[in-house]
């Protein structure tokens, strides 16, 4: 009887359910709509969680999501759309004695070319879905056109991997050790209550043939006892390894018996929590204030337009965040002019540095895996995004193939942050001073993806002067490891622990995180070359100069794909343009954009590991195969050039995701590597930049119970895009245009 | 008499003194106080000028710098104090009939244990100055006691360089010129109106023996008709080497006769001259708004006090902004902890990439050279800096040795970005959601020089974490060169350009800014150690792991200076921590911050190249000399280690200035470099880090006429410093205490 009660609450709390949960809730705004089609696949739980007040300061129109139409072909797939596609699955023979678990419904958007071929109350592109979908263990891709109302394609199993988790998968996985006597036995024996117990899903990945031709969960548990800050009490060293299709128990390992459940002291961050104020003197209300409102618009659920700016910005249950058709309009002569086609988050690759039984598999697919819409909770007024922020919802399909909403899972807001967009002061003139500056004002378009224990904070900044920041902050709480030892005072060899320790008997594993984007820019036009910059040294002869040496810019168009694998390196320096040849300035130089690398770590993982040959990074060694049961041609071939942090591919509408369409436990064979290696011709034609952001991260002791945020970034900047600096003639601030303030109610 | 109200003229408008004068206006709050002694040497200019309208938003109450007195050992100089030096010197014997040029004068700091010793209210340490001053050629270095009115160190000529470069010998040296028969006909022959004359004279550098033993000074001229952006209108190839001293024509070279100044359509960047405004739409006015106020305090016009944060901030002529004692509390126990002594920007070293004639000497070193408090022009308040902002003044000495005042030279402010400090998502748990979300407010510091052509934004920020951010933005006017061809579509041979075309035959010539910065770091006291944490792949065991690679910390403590010369590596990366050995946390980690590196270009000009022998920065290969006149155990010694991007040496008060104390034309005889291959022991022991922000910069046409600002950074980052997260016990935004703000005047 405790064991079934105690099976029954693990159901309710114990797994990526209620994750999953949070992020479905109903809209409030559409808790009273007539269209039921919007409840999602959990509304039978008694006990679902509903948000309250994160909405408190949202002004803005709340949207029926239920009668949404699109108004945009890139436009994502409405409630409606998503009902439609389900019907027409319902009725699909193959599907007709069973609806097979949705993975993934989204819109399956139109070629490129019909897209720029369409304008605003022109004829839409025929409105498609892309399915996945899990039924007997099998893989179902499938196109489905909603004009028509068939499926258009099916491929069953078309290569290694499988779609991302299903709440199902989650849940049903998680229920398996506890009718497992080993386990049982074990949390007994820890004297652990299972009311306590929280049992987490998340982690998979490839580590060869043992772990081939079924789909692979492992289970690890933690204490609540005393925190709602579960990670920092892990059930150390205890793994089930469970087939995800039959239920089965594949491996149990219990290697941590001797190592205590870190103690809960200190590890609550909510600020209910505390009653001590922080030792420093208290903060006056600051505030980025817009009594006339904020100055961009967004039309018809989709296109942003501020400033200089027009773009499309969608909620993607993968990617998390879309910009679609950026466009920036020349400050000469009123011209929209492309920039950028589509950009987002393609790829999150997340490996841990501990080897042990319960450690190694720990090489997070975070997009491909999980989602990063998926998992991108309500952003919190205030606090995620500042006031005068405009939401976005996210509409997605649940395993049900039902749609959902994700509520305010986008932000949207103007930023001045008191910094300088140009200046030059001047006193060389005798008829004047010279005191020129202009304020920098920024749009910024903001996703917030909870992922488990880490939160991922994606910026996407716009500037007046053309340049786009692409932002990426880290924050929440440490995949921790449980150590026997207290301290490092008890340790009798501190090189044989994966990392420092962060509190008592706590261990921050050594990690990597790498982010992947995909970048299809369209510098006035589709075609576009990529031009590598180099600054080479060079020597003056012998007399020619009393310097002797200086750098000097030498051109390299790359000419295939194989060109543009690029590995940065700090002394042997580059610019990365990428421009369009038949686009030349007044002077002759061809119209384009740079990106600016930030966040350069780069993985050091041997590229024939297999959580490295998922993803798309590395270094670009080449060492003999081990163990691999991949044909070696094809290893060859990828291993060749293993992953660099730049790389341009020929446009294919089918390559967005970095680390393969089916990512989850992938063996790397539809990856960004394979793709390029292919080395297609490039020079002038359709192609799409890839970024790669990484960090390292050691953790200390401040990352402790939750982590400040660690931001790095880079971005795309005009470069003989304009004629001339875009801004030269924007307003300074002037006093009597800003806006008259009182303290607010509380003071 | 048509050539003598030219030179008059001239004399007015030419030249570096007005860059000069601009900065050493009376305050106004001072220009009628009863003290004279705060006028400037330049008083009796009858064209002197005035600011307007600067200081329309400042509120804060206006410092009488005439009464100043000390409140800090290390507080600046006061004017009294200033004045006080000029008497003693005036009566020192060797001063007594010729008064010295003034190059420099200030505060001789205590040493660092009589600071850390001194409590507010108690015995002050001495009183000193620190003067270096010209006669007759001759370079001296002198150290005044005010205590007891004497002269108490007197060295002339102690090493190669001078001071940096006076009022005086920039008027003067730009006069030549004017007498000279061969640049008057020049001028005449292609037509220029002398009344359009603007020549500059801060250019040096030291290009071997044939410029050794006299001070040399190069002349250049541009035509301000049509723009005040004179910049962009240089008289290609005309160049006047003057010996200061002498006033002599050393050559007089003129090679760029067939090149057309450049016209000066579209050069004007003043908001008046233009009409038209930018195709774009419109942004609503925002501002950071604190109607209760900032919540920081500038106590005895130095002493900074903000949340957790207290540290000195003070103006410098050369440094700019400096800061000092900087200490944090810590959020637990409420303990004022030390972190960094003293902290400011060294050096600036700005490599030009062209070796004509006319170009090859373009290597400045502008902290040591020009001065970069000199060269810091009033900020524009609403603009530089937000509302709500402190503004501080400058006091410094001018050549004759009397005080004056750079007003508004360093602005203080609260930031909120939008950003976020921490949080994380939860829901995973039944009986409550989780929803924390911090916003990140921080101070910042800021100071803006216009050095010449560039404007060099440095900011200094600090959060309630414990992080300082160190930021450097770049924006102001290119050094352009002019071109025979009007656009790249006549260019016979694009890749003998030094440069890419950025308006019609104007070239942007490619160059380098490196920013050396010295770090005192006094991680809980004065002794510290420098580890390398590397981040080292290895390799599991046969058998092992289904893992094949992982990264492992290994923490090298460097012993001797030599250790601690780094070069930043991508493939081989490492963090790099200061620690105090002595002390520990509770869980035995030693308590440290971290430098993260940022904008890490490194310099690649050859190390015996000579610009790159003055100025520490570098790759560190060693190559064969050539034609230096160095003995070759010097030279072995400077270049066998030239230069990296971090670097570490034994605390050393005279060890300031990263180019040299006199590092005008000096010879890279005592340099970072020099210094620290004395590899002196630095484990556990006072030291000092230096760490070098570096760009790469090839020009384009968004860079023409003005820059928009180019910024990167790097952080100082607590690691294991606190026992936890320093603000996990921060309390979120509420809505009710945010301000109630209505549009400005003007809506």
């Amino acid at each position: 009887m405790e064991k079934t009660s105690s099976l029954v609450h693990f159901c309710f709390i114990s797994c990526l359910v209620f994750f999953i949960f949070a992020a479905s809730w109903y809209h409030p705004s559409n808790s009273s709509s007539p269209d039921n089609s919007l409840q999602t696949t959990w509304r039978t739980f008694k006990n679902r969680i509903f948000s309250t007040s994160v909405l408190e300061t949202r002004v803005q129109k709340s949207i029926d999501h239920a009668a949404e139409t699109p108004h945009h072909p890139l436009d994502p797939l409405t409630a409606q759309e998503i009902n439609s596609v389900r019907s027409i699955l319902s009725s699909y023979e193959p599907f007709a004695s069973t609806f097979p678990i949705i993975h993934s419904l989204t819109l399956d958007e139109p070629d490129k070319l019909e897209v720029l071929r369409w304008r605003k109350g022109g004829r839409f592109p025929p409105r498609k879905a892309s399915v996945l979908a899990m039924l007997n263990g099998e893989s179902h891709v499938l196109t489905v056109d909603l004009d028509s109302s068939r499926v258009t394609s099916h491929a069953v199993n078309p290569r290694s991997g499988y779609p991302m988790l299903s709440v199902e998968d989650i849940l049903a996985a998680s229920k398996v050790p506890f009718s497992n006597a080993e386990f049982n036995k074990s949390i007994a024996a820890r004297g652990i209550s299972l009311s306590e117990l929280i049992c987490l899903t998340p982690f998979a990945g490839w580590f060869g043939p043992n772990e081939e031709g079924k789909r692979i969960i492992k289970v690890l548990c933690f204490s609540s006892e005393g925190t709602p800050n579960f990670y920092m009490r892990p059930i150390e060293g205890l793994v089930m390894t469970v087939d995800l299709d039959t239920l089965e128990v594949l491996k149990f390992s219990d290697t941590g018996r001797g190592i205590p459940i870190p103690n809960s002291t200190n590890t609550d961050y909510r600020y209910n929590a505390h009653e001590k104020e922080p030792e420093m003197e208290p903060i006056n209300p600051i505030s980025m204030e817009q009594p006339e409102g904020p100055s961009f618009k967004v039309e018809d659920g989709h296109m942003v337009k501020w400033a200089n700016w027009v773009f499309h910005l969608k909620a993607d249950q993968r990617a998390g965040l879309v910009i679609s058709r950026a466009m920036v309009r020349d400050s000469e002569n009123g011209e929209l002019r492309n920039v950028m086609y589509k950009g987002f988050s393609s790829e999150l690759f997340v490996p841990y540095m501990d080897l042990e039984e319960s450690w190694y598999f720990k090489s997070f697919m975070d997009a491909g895996e999980f989602g990063l819409g998926m998992s991108a909770l309500p952003l919190v007024p205030l606090n995620d995004c500042p006031r005068y922020s405009y939401y976005m919802d996210g509409v997605f399909a649940a395993s049900n193939g039902k749609p959902y909403v994700q509520p305010n899972m986008i932000c949207l807001f103007e930023r001045y942050a008191g910094d300088i967009s140009w200046r030059h002061s001047e006193s060389q003139l005798l008829d004047s001073q010279i005191r020129e500056t202009r304020p920098k004002v920024t749009l910024v378009a903001r996703m917030a993806a909870t992922v488990g224990n880490y939160d991922y904070i994606f910026d996407w900044e716009f500037q007046t002067d053309g340049l786009i920041r692409i932002k990426v902050g880290l924050s929440g709480l440490l995949m921790v490891k449980g150590s026997p030892y207290h301290s490092l005072y008890q340790v009798p060899n501190q090189d044989a622990m994966s990392g420092p320790f962060i509190s008592e008997n706590v261990i921050g594993v050594v990690h990597d995180h790498f982010i992947t984007f995909h970048l299809d820019m369209d510098i006035d036009g589709v075609n576009n070359s990529f031009v590598d910059v180099k600054l080479v040294k060079e020597h003056s002869l012998p007399g020619e100069s009393p310097r002797k040496s200086y750098l000097k810019t030498k051109r390299k168009i790359a000419k295939t794909e194989k060109d543009a694998q690029i590995k940065l390196k700090l002394y042997d320096p580059s610019e990365f343009h990428m421009i369009n040849p038949s686009r030349r300035s007044r002077l002759g130089n061809p119209t384009g954009y740079k990106i600016v690398p930030g966040g350069t770590a780069a993985s050091l993982l041997d590229h024939d590991d297999p959580p490295q040959l998922r993803s798309a990074f590395s270094n670009n060694q080449v060492t003999p195969l081990s163990f691999l049961c991949l044909d070696s041609k094809f290893l060859h071939t990828l291993l060749s050039h293993f992953v660099e942090q730049i790389w341009v591919t020929l446009y294919n509408k089918s390559e967005q995701w970095a680390g393969g369409l089916l990512a989850y436990q992938s063996r790397g064979d539809d990856t960004l590597a394979v793709w390029s290696e292919r080395d297609r011709p490039i020079e002038n034609k359709d192609v799409v930049l890839w970024y790669t952001l990484g960090f390292h991260h050691i953790p200390c002791q401040e990352d402790f119970p939750v982590m400040p945020v660690v931001t790095s970034g880079f971005e795309l900047k005009p470069v003989n895009f304009f004629e001339r600096n875009p801004i030269l003639r924007a307003a300074p601030a002037f006093e009597k245009d800003l806006p008259v303030c009182r303290p607010g109610a509380s003071a």
